[in-house]
């Protein structure tokens, strides 16, 4: 348990209809009391049930600062795990930070980023990877990067990773039990049900490995860039694709999407749109810069939209293609042939033969300006994302740290297998198992350092 | 009572830890009821205890849209007075959205700005100027703003009213209990006194109606300009005024503090300064557009503040104390010495001396670069703002509808004493008399249109 009491703003920053303030620790009912006087009811905060509210004034130098709701949380039984008060105040700033001020006045500690959420996984709410998952759930903008955080912060990474250390836990006792009895050369376990056992945890852990690519694409969103020249329509497409989700975001809530700005999400997949502005319809300039610039955007994507102009063929489109083509050999192309309402059907048809034929691509006859066709777009965009279906209760590893964890537990079973296939001395199986736990025991915060917590909740906001 | 159920997001728009959507209405509890599954405690939201919280999951489609807290107020002991629910959830703008739209799926409608407080007048919670307080509370971003919201917020201003309007129908009733005898000729209430009442009601309006200026200033800031020639140091010296106290609030609080840039406090009152960038060095553009516009400036502020390089005297000095000068005639003029770092202390003297000296003006003598004799002109400012000093409970009018109310009710009073000094007939006294209570009741909201509660709620932010 952490000595102090710690208080922040928890709701996001400015304005609002309401604000609330967290505050934590062993003394964050005395501190409300003393500036807390309740109306509602009789008790004053440190006698207040837990889980209930009351309404009542915040009192500053014999003013009222505020009218406020205050709720109280005793331990364990609260996000903490320590006494915790929530006070919500009317969402002035001035109310906000005078509030702030005053608990500090009465001995609270600013917390620091994440602090909330830190001290829940050292009182043992949660694992580290849990305690990971809230920051995601907060950041999450799309449905399935909302699912793989919410599972995570259920546990549901973690349970897995519980019944891989509860399976190595047994083999390992096995080998050890046999170095025991060394000197006897015995072995309780028979060799070929052991490899097959640590072939069975390799598997799980393989599994897990590779789901980073998938998890990595929808917490990050498939990075996606439009090549074409400048006047092919780019940006009246994207701004398209874009405006109509802002449309339906901005009915809802008065947010500005500043944070989020050119992610298109398509049934709950985010469409990451990298800026480009690379390719002008000179040939000098092509040659220069923006065509290296657009290389390395090419290279950052997954998927790669060439956009032609089919009213404004030039030689360029062939220099293009030779240069373009080639750098996508790993990627999704999607051709999207715009301005399809000022050409005639058997144009179009001469385009559908007749370009490019033998460049594997999806190929989009569009109207940017009218709208036409643009939904076949955002299928192929789904299409060429390529994403596995994804149960609601599947494992899907989405945090870098997380994935290197995997690896090298990967390594450490890979070489707990090859052992025993080779018939290598316990003692070295016994050690790359205890490794292996070793690593999975990092990713839950059995096994933690200072640093790494650090560097885990420095990216937390403050307040949770 | 309304037959809606209406729902908003009530914390600030954005990202943070938490969020709290807040549904109200008759079927509040049923909508919670369908959406939300709890966890720490048996009973169902309508089963719930008022004032009390839950912990438990919100279900979307047979799957945990997010763990949240929920509190339970019932009629009419809520802000509204009507069934109202609260849920907490994670701050994340995709959770906010989904949460609101489930709600809405259910029977929920998106609350207008401003909905529930206006649901809280019609329910009788609080009157019409209370109600403007809760808006003017939540953009309050001083201390003298937010004591006049908090005052007229808690009814300060509505006990004033009220004890006016008490005075007013006891003054009708009695003339109209003449009126009902009139055939008689009889004079049930002495003149002189009715004439001294008449009086006493008219003071206490008046005062109200003047204490607008000084709300108005508390309210929406103290406009201040700073003209002088470009290399003067103007913006040094506000970069400088500013940065302090924003370096203070964002230790508080990760804020940015666009919305309230430019603006100063001191001492808990607002200095509003308006950008200036009228005046060059070159004779040429002092005559052109530039003069016209420092000119507007000038008058919109109330205080101007006249920025000297002490380093760079040349003819045009005299130029501008001619046409700035006499424009500032009803205004506090501060001249300012700056680069005094640069000059020898005789040179300050003689500057004291001699410079304009049959100009009204404080005159300060500072280093913007290096930050010497700043807090000079703080005070100066403080001085030339000339704000009496308020008192915890004095009533001050702040809004400009509340200020036409009581202008035309100071008429209608005025035409009352009037009249009785003139003899005229009871029936016109009795009707000036009603005419003062109903522009008093409208600001009370006892007389109300849907247009006038058009008007006031919709300048508030969505959520309260």
């Amino acid at each position: 348990m952490e000595k102090t009491t710690i208080c922040a703003i928890s709701t996001a920053p400015g304005v609002g209809g309401v604000a609330v303030i967290r505050l934590s620790g062993p003394d964050a009912l005395r501190i409300a009391e003393h500036v807390y006087k309740p109306v509602s009811r009789k008790e004053s905060v440190s006698e207040q049930e837990p889980y209930t509210l009351s309404f009542g004034y915040i009192m500053q130098e014999n003013e009222v600062l505020d009218n406020v709701l205050l709720a109280v949380f005793r331990a364990p039984h609260s996000f903490t795990g320590e006494d915790t008060v929530e006070i919500s105040c009317h969402g002035s700033l001035y109310i906000q930070q005078q509030l702030l001020q005053l608990l500090v006045r009465h001995g609270a500690e600013v917390a620091r980023p994440g602090e909330f959420t830190q001290r829940a996984f050292l009182n043992g709410k949660m694992d580290l990877s849990q305690a990971e998952a809230v920051a995601d759930l907060i950041a999450s903008t799309s449905s399935s990067s909302h699912r793989l955080a919410m599972n995570q912060m259920r546990g549901g990474f973690s349970k897995e990773l519980q019944y891989l250390r509860s399976q190595l836990l047994d083999f390992v006792s096995l080998i050890e039990l046999e170095l025991d009895f060394g000197e006897e050369e015995l072995e309780f376990a028979d060799r070929t049900k052991l490899i097959l056992l640590a072939n069975d945890i390799k598997t799980i852990i393989a599994k897990l490995v590779n789901s980073f690519s998938l998890g990595n694409a929808i917490k990050n969103g498939i990075p996606v860039v439009i090549v074409g020249e400048t006047n092919a329509g780019k940006s009246t497409l994207l701004n398209h694709l874009l405006n109509e989700e802002k449309a339906l975001v901005s009915e809802i809530h008065g947010t500005t999407r500043d944070s989020i700005e050119d992610v298109l999400t398509i049934n709950g997949i985010s469409f990451r749109f990298i800026d480009t502005a690379g390719i002008r319809d000179t040939g000098d300039e092509i040659e220069s810069l923006g065509i290296k610039r657009t290389f390395q955007k090419i290279d950052q994507a997954s998927i790669v939209i060439w956009m032609i102009d089919t009213t404004h063929f030039n030689t360029e489109i062939e220099y293009i293609a030779d240069k373009i083509v080639p750098r996508t050999k790993n990627k999704q192309l999607i051709i999207v042939f715009n301005k399809i309402d000022k050409i005639s059907p058997e144009e179009q048809l001469i385009l559908e033969e007749e370009f490019l034929p033998h460049v594997p691509a999806e190929r989009i006859y569009l109207s940017a300006k009218y709208k036409q066709n643009t939904e076949k777009l955002e299928r192929a965009l789904l299409k060429a994302a390529n994403l596995p279906d994804m149960q609601a209760n599947d494992v899907v590893i989405t945090n870098l740290r997380h994935y290197e964890g995997l690896s090298k537990a990967l390594e450490s079973i890979n070489r707990v297998e090859e052992g025993l296939k080779e018939g290598i001395s316990g003692d070295f199986v016994a050690q790359d198992i205890r490794e292996c736990m070793h690593y999975l025991g990092e990713i839950t915060g059995e096994i933690s350092t200072d640093e790494v917590l650090g560097n885990i909740f420095k990216n937390f906001c403050v307040g949770k």
